[in-house]
């Protein structure tokens, strides 16, 4: 009898005022691996953590007692504006970043991962109606105001909310291959825009 | 001083199972409308409900103890197959249907509101990957194949998984106007089907 190989785990970071889709539409794209992946949610503590429309995600483990998940993911939402200067939690933001095989940003996700320095030297885009805050949280990122994702090594970092969506397929292209993603968007219905330059949003946020 | 008109109560029906983007995507939409809304998750116990992918949510209320929320939403997910039998769950489903203003279902949630009877002579739709299993639950439902999602009076069905999205932008235009909703995508950066017949997967799973 062989074994399965251990499942890929997925760790998504959760905090007070996440936006909801940031987190879902990737961990959505993800769950289609069915036993290939196993999703685990991560924040400062265990238990409920409220998002910015309300509804509350249990935190199945503190970030700082998470081993090592082989993919973090980090969503944005108005919640980061608090964060950014939470320096535990950006301490471990680092720390988890630096063992992942892939760390996955989402809307002003990529804020935090500015601000814990992981980002300097790389290329990052992020939410475009948000985006001189973001890049004031980094200057020594090489900011890409238009781009559906941009992928710099193991660093991913999306547009705004619903770019998580199709950056979560560019990661899963990058892990398995694009066969693998086309099929997961067909079983979820999703139009996936393959094109990472791919953004009407940034022309129409003034940011060409 | 004049007073802010009261909220519109979306309430989100959570079970065992449930499919992530299901539920997610369409509270991302209406999250979008601010204080007009009020995000209201409901089980058939309050406390953490797992979902289909693993994460767990926070339902805060028991749906036989909700008062009327305006939108219902019913996502699917594999934990239909099991709900579409649990007599007190569809009873519950059937009278908030009853009394609520809009009715919204993702995916297989329409094989719940068929068993419900609340489909009885109406057009509706559902994911096509699972278009027989849901119709079976429905005789007496006009099953649609073709659509991203159908309006039939206050009932709004959607296809799988993302068509959810698209669905809770057209109910958002019917509730306010078409502008608002795309208003609403555009800051979720997101592309909205607005053609409610767009649908590449019926014929991509043999339904056309």
């Amino acid at each position: 009898m062989s074994e399965a190989p251990a499942p890929v785990v997925v760790g998504a970071v959760l905090f007070p005022g996440f936006e909801l889709l940031d987190v879902y539409g990737p961990l959505e794209m993800f769950g289609m691996l069915g036993e290939r992946v196993r999703i685990t949610m991560l924040a400062e503590r265990p238990g409920p953590v409220s998002s910015h429309q309300g509804p509350s995600t249990m935190a199945e483990m503190a970030l700082a007692d998470a081993r090592g998940p082989d993919v973090l993911l980090v969503p944005g939402g108005m919640g980061t504006r608090r964060e950014v200067a939470n320096s535990p939690f950006i301490d471990e933001l680092r720390r988890q970043s630096g063992s992942a095989r892939f760390v996955a940003s989402v809307c002003t996700g990529s804020a935090l991962l500015a601000r814990a320095g992981v980002l300097d030297g790389r290329s990052a885009t992020s939410n475009k109606r948000a985006f001189s805050w973001v890049a004031s949280q980094g200057p020594r990122v090489r900011w890409i105001a238009q781009a559906r994702w941009v992928e710099d090594g193991k660093f991913f970092t999306s547009s705004g909310v619903s770019a998580g969506m199709d950056m979560a397929l560019g990661l899963i292209a990058r892990m398995y291959d694009r066969e693998t993603s086309i099929k997961i968007a067909q079983q979820a219905e999703y139009e996936w825009h393959q094109d990472k330059g791919w953004d009407p949003f940034a022309k129409l946020n003034g940011l060409t």
